[in-house]
């Protein structure tokens, strides 16, 4: 038996298990020491009650013969497609039901997807970047190309007319940047994909958080963007989902075999997400007001955190439209020396950019406890 | 950008699938038919209260900040994985905790471990089958030969030591023959792996029908198993879980390199079971007779399905030690044929043996109520 050889090809683990056991052997050295973590992307609010309320219900109908649910729908069930069409229309975007795909998370159908391309596509990854697109295209032997972010573009890259690309990775609200991407430049974006007769994998899990009204938060807002564009979303960091797990994905019919392609893997290599996840995903989309208010707190989370990085005179952008902080390390140290300073004299936990693939760059998230969040911010500013 | 092309080789649309459209065209078309479902393997009977209580109280926990669980383990929880070791001790089969993955259900673990092996390998199905081997491996193009079950060998096909494979399925309760291999037997096929360098991809989903204590329901349970076997299994039939979506792998650390590159695979691409589901699992495993209480219900049915198949004068197998009934269609019917007059002539839904790679052969389940379980065999009586 012959492995997949391209295996070797990726670090040896995978970025926030590096950094999980770098923080556990910090602490078995310093059993006293009081860490906070301002890194791993993970929520700490409570699921709304609304939302429990629809998972409890649903576990009981599970528990009587009258109303028990065996394999769901295909494509996810009926009542959770339709409201997420309604969410799409009041983002004046048309979706059928046809087109939705209901997924336990966005990383695995991130993942999944690339099932249906060959290996032998060029994909376009900007960079720094979710290290998910990347492992993933490694995995398959894809040759990967890159649209570096900077200072000088805000960390909005933007493609080279002059650069062919067939696969294209696009992030926005970025993670790990918190930058968001224009209706103008994400309209060139889609006119390049068009041109190359590319596919765009866009990804979107965090559209919830941005305020700006001016900005698109689905790539279908976007004429043309249903020729050529997959779009990818989740309830993690929308509605504290981390540990429910459900998101979806939208291959719009106007992809043609794309479409039917993924129904085909996803009947063949899945069987949908728990009944009780989908009731629990319906109310959110059902009754949104709930969670807006915790993306709001966390947003004040950012504010916090912006404000200091400020004070102190580091370099950062994001955490505006965004849970993401991304910040320059101060006093030219490496992302990992910054880690280890952090840790070490401040017993904080942050993200290294190298992991998403730049380094001198570091990520802080919003997604601390308040109190969690100011006590970090304190340690930093003393 | 280029499509897989490998899909191409596809059948248009799974089993599943086409039985579902046809018996929707069916009662489309005789809207006052009163169909009963022998067919496709989903569950009827509701979960278990305690199972329905460890799910309500884990919802809960998500709803308060205290108790609130964001992303999992990576691997599962520690408290699953524990009950799930110990379930093996009860078979005599050590499991270690870091051998256990938790996964959403066998189908997407069966399909996603192939993302860990060479597209380079030859393939050994046993046939009839699961459809989902055979697509899985259609879909990375990878090369399949088959060892053919027949009366003869009571649909329990041994290996070739003329015949090379580098990856062997084994499916034990066999889907859809409802064939059980003895030790003996399995030890042949686990000598035949070692000989070849091989590994064993083990399906054990429907372990849990099985009643004959001399029967293995483990591959673990033959010698040197844990050189060569990954074995895969579900809570979908156990615990009436296919609403639910839970499974769980098992690749022992003896396999080397297999062992981390599956949990790079899933770090990678799965973010885990909602940890409700979690809950829920571990519950089964820490008290399973309500559990089996079902399937000893499940298992009633299969006796009455065989004791009218047998005074139908009907060739049959299966239903002992399996939830499945394998028959040959009666009066040399093609498996298409003996569906359609099933349908139309008595509006019994089963599934076609040649959906399973073997024409004139058809699969009764035992997982409708014991209610239409009689109706429906009252018809083919009749």
């Amino acid at each position: 038996m012959k492995i997949n050889e391209n295996y070797k090809n990726l670090n040896e683990s995978y970025l926030f298990s590096t950094i999980s056991r770098r923080v556990k052997d910090f602490k078995a050295a310093h059993p006293n020491a009081d860490v906070i973590s301002l890194g791993i992307g993970d929520v700490t609010l409570p699921v709304c009650p609304h939302v429990i309320d629809a998972m409890v219900t649903a576990t009981y109908d599970l528990g009587a013969i009258e109303t028990f649910h065996g394999y769901g729908d295909e494509q996810g069930y009926t009542f959770l497609r339709t409201a997420i069409a309604k969410y799409y229309a009041k983002k004046h975007v048309q979706i059928d039901q046809s087109e939705i795909f209901i997924g336990d998370g966005a990383k695995s159908d991130l993942g999944n997807i690339l099932d249906i391309f060959s290996t032998d596509n060029i994909v376009l990854i900007p960079n720094p970047v979710y290290p998910v697109y990347v492992d993933t295209n490694l995995m398959a032997g894809r040759k990967i190309i890159f649209a570096n972010g900077s200072i000088e573009n805000n960390f909005l890259p933007m493609p080279d007319p002059a650069v062919h690309a067939d696969i294209i990775y696009l992030c926005s609200p970025n993670n790990p940047t918190g930058a968001v991407y224009t209706h103008a430049q994400l309209k060139t974006w889609v006119n390049y994909a068009i041109a190359n007769n590319a596919v765009i994998l866009f990804d979107s899990a965090y559209e919830a958080f941005i305020h700006d009204k001016t900005l698109p938060t689905s790539i279908y807002q976007i004429p043309n963007a249903k020729k050529c564009a997959i779009e990818f979303c989740s309830l993690s960091k929308t509605a504290g989902f981390t540990g429910v797990r459900c998101g979806y994905t939208i291959v719009p019919n106007e992809l043609g075999h794309l479409n039917k392609m993924w129904l085909r893997r996803q009947t063949t290599k899945f069987n949908g997400v728990s009944y009780i996840v989908q009731r629990g995903a319906t109310a959110v989309f059902n009754n949104f007001s709930p969670c807006k208010k915790n993306i709001a707190r966390y947003m004040e989370n950012a504010k916090l955190i912006s404000a200091t990085l400020t004070k102190l005179g580091i370099w950062h952008t994001g955490g505006k439209n965004a849970p993401y902080i991304w910040l320059k390390c101060p006093n030219g140290m490496t992302s990992w020396q910054f880690f280890d300073y952090l840790l070490e004299k401040h017993n904080i936990v942050g993200t290294p950019g190298i992991g998403f693939g730049l380094d001198g760059y570091f990520r802080f998230t919003a997604f601390a406890t308040r109190k969690n969040t100011i006590r970090a911010l304190k340690r930093l500013e003393s």
